[in-house]
């Protein structure tokens, strides 16, 4: 039995709140049970140096947590004077999965930034953040096409994404944080409305997983996304 | 008249939630209008080295702002890699604020962080950090009383604080951000329940100002922080 | 009894050196007793970034401490790799003091920044800053005014600033280390020759004070900046 | 066809040479083709202070790249002043990869660190940096038995890793650095020698791929490393 | 007799490669017996903004060094975020004794940065550095050259360097690590082809030297850089 | 003719004053025309941890200079956020220099700091700095003894340096700025009061130099030091 006491294809409670700060062009308060996070996303008429020039736009990430939105307290980044492996890791993948379902050069020479702020952590803070920043990118297209800044909708599909693992031998979907601590096998996985995979990692945390657990993982992973997909179509509809 | 279209001495809605977050030893979400701070209060059995070995205890505060709390994104610290000088001296003046009506002795030798996190800013995020950040320590110094750590309350007074300013040639009381932009003076009060003064900081922004004035600005702030320090009472009562 | 043995009314000896350095387009050594600070202007023709453009000058204020200014040694910020908030928060508060008293349009588009370099500290050295780097600044925009790169004189009034604070019970003026550390509370007056108020700055440094209090340390102030504003005028008559 | 004329499933020529360094407790300089790493394992007597009398021991990895190992010179990290997010992702990977196949009980309170330095870049440098990594910490266990400070081999398992792709619409095993860059999909696998899966990093460039590419990938990276297995029994044989 | 068993002004046998990686317009992997460097010459179109329209060029140096390249492991400087004072120095020295022989306005506007990584060190890094820097300049240059980027050669002489000091009483030349570490007098020597001095850094490890005993390292130096010239000569002939 | 108008073996006129701030163990204010230094000795009862326990002590320094003590500002390296190559050098370069002349042991296990900060800079601040810090390392030390912390004197001989170059082809002692910048050659000598030398450092600026003129420039600057060991003997006696 998982410690949430939840059946092993069930996901925590999720929940998408848009417009829920005043000056983001889009917002998302996304709830996966305990582990809540505020996305925002920021239109700015500037690309990154590299991409000048080249007609076409730019969609990227940055992921922070609060110092108490775990357990113990932890140091704040500002403070420490850098943003840690994790925290890089994690907003590189955020913004790479949003990418995959913009169609960049129809967003013209404009760069959005989704920041996934973690409020409160209780395990799953990338795949809320990803499933919650999609909400906020779409209000933030939404807002431009409102001010006839773009012709054609950049949004190709949906994106969203869930955690699997391996608790005590059984595949379990959405892990919280005492499942994660204590999971042999841990994997994320992100894919779009249409089905197709954006990324996996899966990590043996104990032990090697075989290709078998791997696909028990993916079918878990493809019922969950299924259902964040309806969510985010019920919250932007 | 105001941009709010309050009266001089009208301050913002405000409002003090408890119990916010669900690992912090006491926290509270408050809202002075538009500008909303997350404050969570951090109890660890630890000391600064400078403070080893003498008997008492400390109190200390960090303050930040999501990059979407302002109008226009504001860059991230723990990306620019290191706190900006108002954020250093906003959260020096939280921590001086609270430490003035915590007997530290009687905490023992640990040490309390405040965290004041801006969701979302509109003018006077200092002072509602300060009124915010006293509920946060009253509800951690409770924690602490419950599981018997400390035997006599620490908690020596209330503090809370407020800006005034001088705009369009007449004092008002608790200005926004709109206002707070166009004020030929500028100042933030911090004082006790019992009304005593912990901290003044007055700024003439385009002009100097008298002491007349400086009286009235006063005045204005005893004032609300009388009302403040009423919904303190009312919020941990 | 003060351990200065000085009456509560009484400042140090205060003494303002004009044109110490070589290179400098103003600069001034400012003693107040064994705190001891030296001021250079230097003027640029480059403005920061966001004030480009826009028609009107820039006048800003770093500060430093030289590692054994102070009876321990203290940590050179150089080699620590950042400005302590301290420092942070001194040096804006001499830049925002010493632009209250410029016409910044009548300056051009130029950019003059004050170095302030404690070479020795005994308490006072923010409130010895500002009133040497009014000296230091007067004496940069009269260089200009020679070279007739300026038509006006972009000097609309002097500032100066002095401490007070309440030791063992009485308010007294122009604190030096041993009383700073010992006082009640800490107060930094920055005004204009005129006797307009520039900033407050007033610290409970162990208990609240009174409206009473901060009306004597406002009076002793005013006595001591209008003594130093003379000096001021001395210095560059 | 891809750019390197292999077959799809052809690997890039794969050298180990040991012994590289004379400082080293072990070392590897693996070849993948051109692309180069240098490997290093360095046995130190302490451990991180948050492992400390936890009675076992850590293996962790740190990833570089020289200045000019890639097409263009990329700027030295020692410079910019932080390791990057990508190296900081990579030495993660390396680090946990090679725990999964080491007994740390049985390394004793001692941590060993992993180099794994880029000479020369053509694609795969993070498979190739594990895998020649394995070699080295391999060379340094034995190092350590000979001189008796561990009884019982803390080397579980062998550990190795490759990447696949998705090019021109055909799944390829071992992308060198023009396929990699135009590649619809990208994944890297690390495995043990007998066969357990340890990592999976999958993602799509261009567009999501499916379960039945993700399956197709998977038996490519398997056939390759059953094929790095047995190069590294040899090396170290 | 020395810890090498080698004559007073016996070098370590010298190798010079060249073409060693597969992307540098010049390259050079040099050893001075167990110091083993990588140097790599890469051409930019670009200028540090301080030379800029000055119609000439620039030469600069990197140093680095590999954790394991020394007997202990040394923290890399990438993961502790700056460069040491070594580091610093000694690049420092590689670029001023480049720049001594290269016609800089020959090179047109544009800068060849010249990066020396450290293999592995055992005495001498910073003379085999500047000793193979120059072959990996000279091979640069020809490069541009044969793309007729340049008319004239911008190479006016050669450049080599090579250490002495007093071991046990006597002068040696080409000092290895443990010789370097009991000298009571350490010297670095830059010279050109034709003899001429270009930098002298002479220190006193435990006692000051004399004026003889510089003459007769500088002798030595002398012998040394001659054959040093020679090798350079052959290697690029 | 040199831009100074001295004789080619003239140096500046050098003062060199004691005791000039209140809490320093031992101060030097050194004067080398309008070269200004400030130097102060700091005694520490802590060592740097890779010398605890060693039963000797540590000398060391640090070097800075004023923004505004150059021709045009210079940037605060506490800004900037770190201290530049040549900092590092030069404070390198000061403490191996003092440190000859010291009896580590007899010091017992304790730091002495000398901080040199230039408030005015007119070339040869290194030599300046050298020279002054014997006078405060001295200093320290007498205030030691005078305490009976140490028996015997740890001072084991005088240090001072000097600067000397190639001006238009004629070999000249203790450049200014004007000659140095235009000086074909410069160098820098330490030597002991008895004539030894500790450190040199001879770089050619323009075109190599040769064992002659590397001679002429010693026989000056063996006269310079004689001069410098004779102000620093009336100084202290």
């Amino acid at each position: 039995m998982r410690p949430s006491r939840r059946e092993p294809d069930e996901m925590r409670p999720v929940t998408l709140d848009r417009g829920v700060v005043k000056y983001a062009e889009g917002s998302c308060f996304v709830k996966f049970g305990d582990t809540h996070v505020l996305c925002t996303a920021t239109l700015e008429e500037r690309l990154p140096p590299w991409l000048k020039g080249q007609g076409r736009g730019w969609v990227t990430a940055e992921y922070g947590m609060l110092p108490r939105a775990t357990h113990e307290r932890t140091r704040r980044e500002a403070s420490s004077g850098k943003q840690g492996g994790r925290t890089l890791e994690i907003q590189r993948l955020i913004g790479r999965s949003l990418r995959t379902i913009v169609d960049l050069p129809a967003l013209g020479e404009r760069q959005i930034t989704v920041d996934c702020d973690v409020i409160q952590a209780d395990g799953g803070t990338r795949t809320a953040s990803i499933t919650g920043a999609w909400v906020a990118l779409s209000d933030c297209l939404a807002w431009m096409r409102q001010r006839e800044m773009i012709k054609t909708n950049p949004l190709r599909d949906q994106v969203a994404a869930i955690s699997c693992g391996i608790y005590n031998g059984t595949p379990v979907l959405d892990l919280d944080y005492a499942e994660d601590s204590a999971a042999q096998t841990d994997a994320n996985f992100v894919m779009t409305g249409t089905g197709g995979i954006v990324e996996i990692q899966g990590t043996a945390e104990q032990k090697p997983f075989s290709e078998e657990e791997l696909m028990q993982l993916l079918a878990l992973a493809r019922k969950g996304i299924t259902r964040l997909v309806d969510l985010q179509k019920t919250a932007v509809g």
